[in-house]
């Protein structure tokens, strides 16, 4: 269960106890860093009763880690977003052999944390991408180049059938191409791509950027007439995302870029908690992460669970789009559709720019993935 | 050498292959992944030129890793910080076995990492404390205390002695005491022990929060007369710091809150380059680490190094404090003083509310300080 029935926040951690550690010791330690932050007994009463969380179990795994739940009284919390995960994870990132591994949130207590403003849904009415129709987003790229040539290769992309082109995650302000020259030009090219094939693709431009200039970004942006944007969240903060939902009107893509660093072997937060929970309810549309069988090491075990984590109910907050990115061709694709279902957007940079006609590389994925949707649909039928 | 003296990004990475990894693909596949993010070859020949890292040197090392020297153009940069650190970790961020061990930083073409804009001296300035005497700092807790509870705790340790009291970083907008409540109250009851004592206590109050409303915490700040903030970069961004440094006029502590996921055994960026350098160029006038000997893994060593690279020379950059916490007390920090020396803020929370008299127990600490640099001084006189 995803949500906490009685609005506590619960959090269930595997814990590995190395030299003279003890797991009570060590268990019930990050029940006060996590909150009051002192000795146990150093606080007043009051705030001793109801602050620091409560261990509820702790039990031995086969692999020798110790499986401890700890709730937290909402009290610990503020309306925001970084708080929360402060008490997921800020301080006892910095020991050692601790794992988040599940999670029940107390969502009616995390005014901060509203999920997506599009979702899935949202998504698909951008792209009017019907249900059942798999999603190819394109990476725009590569950094160096000027708004033209990069407006040529959106042009490309969107001709050939990509539903939405977003930046490279490391096109951000460059001298031959900064934001406010570029956004304006790839947008024109995508419009004038969709008003040649009747696509609807569109542009995400990459906000990631200086704290003091975000919001400026997103102005140019919109004033654009894009629909969505990408930001790199680790980068930037990932309250970023909750305020894009919750005052840009615009989509948000979460690129991964620096959150590796959580997934350690037995120490972080499991990737499906943080790119299948956390991230959808800092209100990403869609949710990057490295594909199985790419360059990156997850499983399609752990993709898998990211997938579900993200279309799973999850109390009133709306699903959002899986964009595995990584090791994704026409090959391939069908694999990834078996294993995925249809509620996917995938994500193609290096494999489109292998090929020398861009536009016939999207054009011959996208041909893939449909053939597959009737096939599955002609099969259904009869 | 810190400094790139050639105006290029230059890294160093210890890289573990394991299975069937090849250390030149591997590292190879380092200069692409985190600029033009294409297979080799993909890019127009003027990019691929001048935007992919340059593998300078590749030599195995006796633990069977190798140290990889990969140097960056700037062009690859923006004039932010997050995109620089976006370079230095974003994606490798997801793969294993990749430590960033040295950088040389292009400070000249780095307009988005400014420094701190206190350092040292301006610390001491607010301190009033002269070269030659360590800092105090005592953190304000626990949660769920009221502003009037918090104030008299304020008073406490400032009329004690303490230099600069910083909000516990989990102490946010709870309701017992959000920020506009508590920090006119906190501000004026260390105002009022200075009046008592002739000290020259600072109070920092935690601005770590939402996107959205961090420039209105700046604003109650300034307006209740403080002259610095607490604020945690990984959970709020780190460009924060730097918007903080440039533009608030506030001296900036940083606190580590999810920073130890960059520490994993072979994968990551040392401490002394996160914490020593990449905060420091954020902005952070002193840089809070978790002290050896106390409830986290670093060793002394790890220590001293962080404190060498907050405090040596960097281009025009100032020096910043280092900020050790935990296992420092009466007893032993003696033993930090010959450890560190005496450009050192000491971080005391937990020990100081384990006594029954908190002024008392400050007091205690700073008498130990000061009588140690006296006996030095004299000792050096004779």
């Amino acid at each position: 269960m995803a949500v906490s029935t009685d609005q506590r926040l619960r959090i269930t951690y595997l814990v590995r106890c190395s030299g003279d550690e003890n797991p009570e010791e060590k268990v019930g330690d990050i029940a006060y860093e996590q909150t009051v932050e002192l000795p146990r007994g150093c606080a007043p009463a009051p705030i001793e009763e109801r602050y620091p969380g409560r261990v509820e179990a702790l039990d031995e795994e086969p692999d020798g880690r110790y499986r401890a739940r700890i709730s937290y009284d909402v009290a610990v919390l503020d309306h925001g977003l970084p708080q929360l995960l402060n008490v997921v994870f800020g301080n006892i990132s910095m020991q050692t052999g601790i794992q988040v591994v599940h999670v029940e949130w107390p969502l009616q207590h995390m005014p901060g944390a509203p999920g997506p403003a599009f979702g899935v849904e949202g998504i698909r009415r951008i792209a009017q991408a019907p249900e059942g129709r798999p999603l190819i987003c394109a990476a725009l790229k590569p950094m160096g180049l000027t708004p033209r040539e990069l407006a040529d290769r959106c042009h490309a992309l969107a001709a050939g059938g990509a539903d939405v082109i977003k930046d490279d995650h490391g096109l951000c302000n460059q001298a031959p191409s900064p934001l406010a020259d570029r956004v304006g030009v790839c947008q024109e090219a995508v419009a004038r791509a969709n008003a040649e094939t009747g696509h609807h693709c569109a542009y995400f431009p990459n906000v990631t950027g200086r704290f003091g200039e975000i919001p400026s970004y997103v102005e140019l942006v919109q004033k654009a007439g894009c629909q969505g944007v990408l930001v790199c969240p680790m980068i930037v903060g990932i309250d970023v995302m909750v305020w894009l939902a919750e005052t840009s009107g615009l989509a948000v893509l979460a690129h991964p870029a620096l959150t590796g660093m959580f997934f350690a072997p037995e120490h972080g937060i499991l990737p499906e908690i943080f790119y299948g929970q956390l991230l959808r309810l800092a209100g990403a549309d869609g949710v990057i992460y490295t594909n199985a069988g790419g360059r990156f090491p997850f499983s399609e075990e752990t993709c898998v669970g990211i997938n579900e984590r993200l279309l799973e109910p999850l109390g009133d907050r709306r699903p959002a789009f899986p964009v595995p990115g990584g090791g994704i061709n026409v090959a391939r694709v069908t694999h990834w559709l078996e294993r995925y279902g249809p509620d996917t957007m995938f994500l193609i940079g290096g494999s489109f720019y292998m090929q020398p006609d861009l536009r016939g590389g999207v054009a011959a994925l996208r041909e893939r993935i449909d053939r597959y949707v009737s096939e599955r649909e002609a099969a259904s039928e009869s």
